[in-house]
């Protein structure tokens, strides 16, 4: 099965790029109607034992989510920038798509310090919608459980 | 309008690849005749303010700047390397493309010690020029106001 | 000639990937079976010094390398992120590709803090083997000789 890279690319350009900019709501829009986030510290997932810093299962839970974000963000005033990296196709079937990506996300507070925040590897489900692709399920595998201040920013 | 992604990232990696390569003339050369780059930090657009760090609003002010670097390198003898993410396509006109990429640069010093130099996005307006794209327009936006010693090193 | 640039990001993604995940025989088969793996500090290379940090011009050399990786890694336990930019086409002759692309390699340890391990930049001339591209060589070009530890980690 042939899959387009280029669309892939794009959907993940779109993903750090929105988030960075904090247009949630468009964020929202990247994910099909019935999806999963989330957020599940390597050493965990490998053991697999199923504590995850973040599960939201639904879209009202993601939407949720971001709303409290943005709340918690006006007293943790930072800039965000997504690194993501050339992704891996790991699967395809006729509708859906496999990828994994790995990323770095940096953080620079108030005072102009830019630290490097977390990195870890993409794990997503992607569904076919005409032309575009959304996500169905993303895995956020992070590299540490020791993230600072982990609410305070999505991945 | 179908944007050519190839194009855009070709033109990337060109971007990233000649100034960490010191090959500066090459670099100019993805420039086109009439062109402008600014260097601006981030909390300074949002908030509308015009101040850049570095502005050069003509192909001749851009080679002035270059020239000045290669002096003051002789001086500040490091390496940069730049990662420069997935971009997002937001914007496409016939022979014109706008598009965003993160990106981070590190900085090895004489001492063989590599730090964060800056982290930020570009926002690019793009030229076809036959099957190649030229860069009409690049604002880097940075993380921070706070860049070492940034007049080292072109971003 | 017009290269499949794909083709070269999926490269350039499994590889990473695979390392990551610690799939070093599925990394291994990404290479031809006469090919070359060498690592040389940026200041080395640029002087003309023929030093390399390793070096295996045969696949069997690297999979001996693979091993003794493998070995040291159960007592240096920790998880790798390699970040691969945007490749950049150097060459292109009927059969073979030349290509570029920056990356940087972050370790996360068992007290789960996560470092920059090293930056640099691979220069590669890949083979086409069907409609899949192998490693023919691989120069792993550091930004500094001074890596901790360098053994610990396949770049």
């Amino acid at each position: 099965m042939t899959v387009d890279r280029a669309a892939v690319e794009d959907l993940l350009g779109e993903y750090g790029g929105l988030l960075d900019h904090g247009r949630y709501d468009e964020w929202l829009s990247l994910f099909a109607a019935a999806c999963r986030y989330s957020v599940v510290p390597r050493e965990n997932y490998d053991q697999g034992l199923p504590v995850a810093l973040i599960l939201c299962d639904t879209r009202f839970m993601l939407e949720d989510r971001i709303m409290a974000l943005r709340e918690a963000n006006k007293y943790n005033i930072h800039i965000d920038r997504h690194l993501i990296g050339l992704p891996r196709i790991t699967g395809a079937r006729p509708g859906e798509i496999e990828i994994e990506a790995p990323f770095a996300v940096y953080q620079t507070d108030q005072e102009g310090e830019t630290r490097l925040f977390a990195t870890g590897i993409y794990q997503d489900r992607l569904h076919t919608a005409g032309e575009r692709l959304l996500i169905a399920e993303k895995l956020v595998l992070l590299d540490t459980a020791a993230v600072p201040t982990l609410l305070a920013t999505p991945l």
